[in-house]
């Protein structure tokens, strides 16, 4: 496939096109999405974050029932942080006028986080013969590299900066994830850059694979055979897409959500703490404009907090399809999105990339 | 060049290497640096923007004596806006502070603004026989581009957006500049979209490309082959690179404001309006820190205002190598800058790019 970077790659990861699916928490991806990925030759994604112990079980179970070749995706705990009590009255009365719109109780403390500690989620990683293993937010400890690789896990850390890359390759990482500025989402960063850690794809991939040994995958901005062209030509060995697989008709996003990506534009597209006191990229709504003018950045709590204060109200307002008080992750190249299947976006990719490379091999020889 | 729109495109602007040398304002591009660029087969600009009528005239006339190829390159003028007297108040006892620090007499009262007319200066354009005219910060009315195609000068517009690009299209510039987030010193917007029009070059490409009819000339965050190679796989017909440019031998950046750029990362890169009343991107210092901290955005003059008040400040700074207080712009990719004359440095795009070309071709009958 393509260079020789990206044949190696394929080869290690047992597929046949060097795309990925990324991990969407939140349960718009299903075992049965995972499986369609496989199907089409690339490599799906199921995204253990926020999950229980029970409910990762019971994923990577049904996932690995449909196909034995995919990968788990885990976030890196932060460690804990106790906010200042005015910082948390503030928001618990300003969160609670949307509640009460949205027909919900006040929440009067904190509600208590849910998931999975770090170290059971790794044996039963290990237990399900999960042969793929990338994460978000941070770094693996020695102790917990040093168990996944017993089991030859393959080991995807995922880097919004150089600096995070090193890290990650200094651990033992087999490959990277660089993580562009127009990635919808969660940004995965770990260092404590604040928003000049924002780098475009198309800085960030090129810098990565001149820092780096292991394996780049570029991810960010990327929704179609242009896209996945020109990070190889960046020097990537992979694309990992987001949103281009929540508008597929297998995404368990909402039908709402997935109107939202098809009609809005990029620059409704906006980075902001507000849900989950980590920088999502969302489109921007009432809820993001509210309360951004009324916290200066310190005062919205930290993640995980932040987004345990904000779940339900998020989950409500998605029933009620109330575009202003949900959460709806997007990234920047909305008007590439379009509603396929699956594997009809895949083939769909596939050709669109031999386009562009047949292309470029009509005018090569006249460089 | 590579494919069949990118060959067009050279053939009507007389290049031989689709690469654009971004014009940088602020006495660092000379008349023979672009001719340096000409020599080597890429389209050097010529900034006029800050420029008065005069120096203006002085710009294009030795560079005519150099070479008939090149493009200039004008900023289109805001709407005078008048700020608020506690804004201006409280932004000149700010600046005071630091202008006593480097030794220059108080301010008073704001500077006047030594910009030409527009009018002028596209008489001035026809006068001098430019071949191509690019512009920033806006559109050019009816009757100016109705004058300019008289002279059958090639213009083109610079869009952050789809829709700004829609818009350059629809008053009949002949080719757009696609200019991504990555990308350094000012961002050539128009329409107001604040930070949510900040589109990394990876999805905003692309998005161009699929929306317009005219050539799409990718900047931002391209470097070196790869980024050129990725670009063309993103459906632009050129590229456009400025700090690329910055740290050559013949730019007239001084050794600090180069060597800060080959040895700073791309965190250290910042989006700020403190410089201009605009969003420029350069490299983060200490009164960037200070006002951003002692000001909210509303606070900031707008531009040019803000541009005057500080110009003084940042040439005395530059001047006396004082980083903190002088204004260095960069673009994102800064660890792949090199200081190499500009006639190398466009031989090593070239050659990159045929690598990175001829890598794909050697696995393009395994897709």
């Amino acid at each position: 496939m393509f260079n020789a970077a990206t044949r190696e790659f394929c080869q290690q990861l047992k597929i046949k096109n060097p795309i990925i699916q990324a991990p969407m928490a939140g349960a718009i991806i299903t075992p049965s999405l995972v499986y369609e990925v496989a199907q089409a030759g690339g490599l799906g994604s199921v995204p253990l974050g926020y999950l229980s112990l029970d409910d990762a079980q019971d994923m990577l179970q049904k996932t690995a029932q449909l196909t034995s070749n995919f990968a788990a995706n885990i976030f890196i705990p932060a460690s804990p942080v106790t906010p200042a009590p005015a910082h948390i009255h503030k928001m618990l009365l300003q969160l609670n006028q949307y509640r009460q719109k949205l027909n919900l109780e006040p929440l009067t403390t904190l509600p208590s986080c849910q998931e999975a500690p770090l170290a059971e989620l790794i044996e039963l990683i290990i237990a399900s013969s999960v042969p793929i293993l990338s994460f978000v937010f941070g770094i693996l400890d020695e102790k917990h590299i040093h168990r996944l690789k017993q089991y030859n896990i393959y080991l995807i850390g995922t880097a919004t900066t150089v600096a995070e890359g090193r890290i990650l390759e200094k651990i033992g990482c087999d490959a990277i994830i660089a993580q562009g500025y127009e990635a919808g989402g969660h940004r995965g960063s770990f260092l404590n850059h604040a928003n000049s850690g924002f780098i475009g794809t198309m800085a960030l991939v090129p810098m990565l694979v001149a820092a780096l040994k292991i394996p780049v995958i570029a991810a960010g901005g990327i929704m179609n055979g242009r896209g996945i062209a020109a990070a190889f030509m960046l020097g990537a060995s992979a694309v990992q897409m987001g949103t281009a697989f929540l508008t597929c008709t297998e995404s368990q996003a909402s039908a709402l959500h997935k109107q939202l990506i098809l009609h809005k534009s990029a620059e409704d597209t906006y980075l902001t703490k507000v849900f989950t006191g980590k920088y999502v990229r969302c489109l921007k709504n009432q809820l993001v404009e509210d309360i951004e003018s009324k916290f200066v950045s310190d005062e919205i709590l930290p993640y995980p907090l932040q987004h345990y204060l904000t779940q339900e109200l998020r989950s409500q307002a998605k029933k009620k399809d109330d575009f202003h008080y949900a959460g709806f992750w997007s990234g920047q190249a909305t008007s590439l999105a379009r509603a396929l299947s699956v594997q009809a976006l895949i083939k769909a990719l596939e050709e669109e990339t031999k386009v562009s490379v047949s292309r470029l091999k009509a005018g090569v020889k006249t460089v």
